[in-house]
């Protein structure tokens, strides 16, 4: 819950000229109210917030959120609407982004005429870019518990041992180091499926002589962390060492860019920079990282079209990659915090081509 | 996949005086394509379907789904737009509840004059309800999972556990019977907490002569399963046992009433009517079940209002509850299948109030 950053939105109604948000994003009423429920709406207006939320989630969202709740049965957006008349508000902004189609014309639709509803683009994802030391300090326990977890399911590993079998053990473990639950679908993928980047676990076994890839991540006390580490199983074909190393180092070029007020594209630059020396760029297929904190992907994003200045307080992924069909692929990702100074990397496994 | 369904979808353009249509929910191209990414436009025209994704996930495109496939940077709506142009389709119909505001504004402006975009009721939805033998295959193996994965998990449970200990034992036991992964977020709620009818495991450890609640499900083959149990540790109060067997009760009557022909209203009243006389009418706050299969949550919902009759082949939960503030929850919960003729309830696990 961030008092504050409820406070700095409802200042900025004027400048939108609105005389409300309708918040539908679940991290954004989290953020803003601390309601951690999976269904909720919220209205934010200067006089005030009123969550709107399911009888399911009554005695949860009296206790966790300060301000207004009304239980609601049926549709949410009906009973908001309902607000919107009493308070006479006439100007009401909505997350574009962030609302299905038909929950936007069910809300049209029982909006008294005469109100006009606004398409916004975000306006609490921006907030949320810098985090307060609160959040920071909790992404550094997430981390940790991500590490600590990829350090006790590596005995687990070894050739036979399916992807499925060491997702199972990498969640085990982020769970009995702290977590709440896997930020996202762990990755874990064996020789040459390494090249799918989305790659889901399967009963492909660990293969001798190939590359392992793990792109984990934790959710703790609400907040994300984000790794992957690529392994060698034995010893694996001159060409995949190269394209680790290769990767390593674009990195390695990438994190060492990062400070306050250069742009993320910049940042993706520097990594495509490396991988182009390399004669990689074109199996780069990604952009070089994302934001992470309530949810594993936020702004800004490290690709060459964001002109994002990074800040002090934000927390991104930096993560290149390199993906050859058939052969197999390759990407290292820590979790980097934006210093005053310029950068503090988060993850402390060990970046090595480790063989297991 | 459903290449039938497909072609189905298909024929039933010209009902809807449609050209073509454009699947933005990633369950329903999976279930007409076989394409599990999470980046996905499907369209679906007589002449066939396309796939439009990003590079992330083309190798696994090419692979899974049996139709044209567009691999593309930057926005899919608009590499969607491009194929209306050349296809020169005038109506095209789109999935207005799984579509975000902004991705239907992206859409709009990127299509042709004079072409309609056409908002659509749910239509893959409809199909997914009646589950082919296949389907049904799937469904069977994720509740046996699930149910084994309880089973290995109970020696764990015992009082000063967490919840989070649990939640953790309990879905690596389901990975280890055969899960992907878990269908949803496991509910493991100890003492007055069960009587949040969503609670997140937390720190709260199990408490003696008091409730745990469990509802868990399987994701196996891609297709879910749903399960909730109450065990009482050692004495609980006899409030809660009554409680208990009120649930049970109606649990069993809400299962006994289905069969093809009856509606999914009629269901849930008969789980309200046994409630009702047990004086828990009111603290029953959510409806009696719903459909289940790609997606946790499907159609029909096992709600007083919904009048979708059961047909032989739908898989849907029936799980009534009773939820009292400060006192406790408790919920029974089977995944069962309507027959042809009546009902087979495909979760072996006791409904016994067990004591651990």
């Amino acid at each position: 819950m961030n008092a504050g950053a409820a406070e700095r939105l409802a200042e900025r109604l004027g400048e939108w000229k609105a005389d409300a948000l309708l918040i539908s994003a679940q991290a954004n009423i989290r953020y803003l109210t601390g309601f951690t429920g999976s269904n909720g709406l919220l209205a934010v207006a200067p006089s005030g917030m009123t969550l709107f939320t399911d009888p399911r989630y009554a005695i949860q969202a009296a206790k966790q959120a300060p301000c207004a709740v009304r239980v609601v049965r049926g549709p949410l957006a009906k009973a908001a609407a309902g607000l919107v008349r009493r308070k006479r508000w006439r100007r009401v902004g909505f997350e574009a982004a962030r609302i299905f189609f038909t929950d936007y014309t069910a809300l049209r639709d029982a909006l008294p005429r005469g109100v006009t509803l606004m398409p916004l683009a975000p306006v609490v994802e921006p907030l949320r870019m810098v985090k307060t030391e609160e959040e920071i300090a909790r992404i550094r326990r997430s981390v940790m518990t991500n590490s600590l977890a990829l350090d006790a399911a590596l005995p687990a590993i070894r050739p036979g041992v399916t992807e499925l079998d060491i997702a199972a053990e990498l969640e085990y473990q982020q769970r009995r180091h702290g977590a709440e639950k896997a930020a996202f679908e762990t990755i874990v993928a064996a020789g040459p499926r390494s090249a799918l980047p989305h790659a889901e676990p399967g009963t492909q076994p660990v293969i001798a002589n190939h590359l392992l890839l793990i792109d984990m991540g934790a959710c703790q006390e609400g907040y994300a962390s984000d790794m992957t580490r690529v392994f060698a199983i034995g010893q694996p074909a001159a060409r995949l060492r190269d394209m680790h190393k290769a990767v390593h180092e674009a990195q390695w070029a990438a994190t060492e860019a990062v400070r306050p007020g250069v742009t993320a594209g910049y940042i993706d630059g520097q990594a495509r920079r490396v991988m182009k020396a390399h004669g990689l760029d074109r199996v780069f297929v990604h952009s070089t990282g994302h934001g992470l904190g309530l949810e594993i992907h936020e702004a800004p994003r490290l690709g060459a079209k964001d002109q994002t200045k990074l800040e002090a307080g934000m927390v991104v992924t930096i993560e290149p990659g390199a993906y050859v069909e058939g052969l197999g692929g390759v990407r290292i990702e820590d979790t980097v915090l934006v210093t005053a100074t310029g950068h503090e990397t988060l993850t402390p496994t060990s970046k090595e081509f480790i063989s297991l």
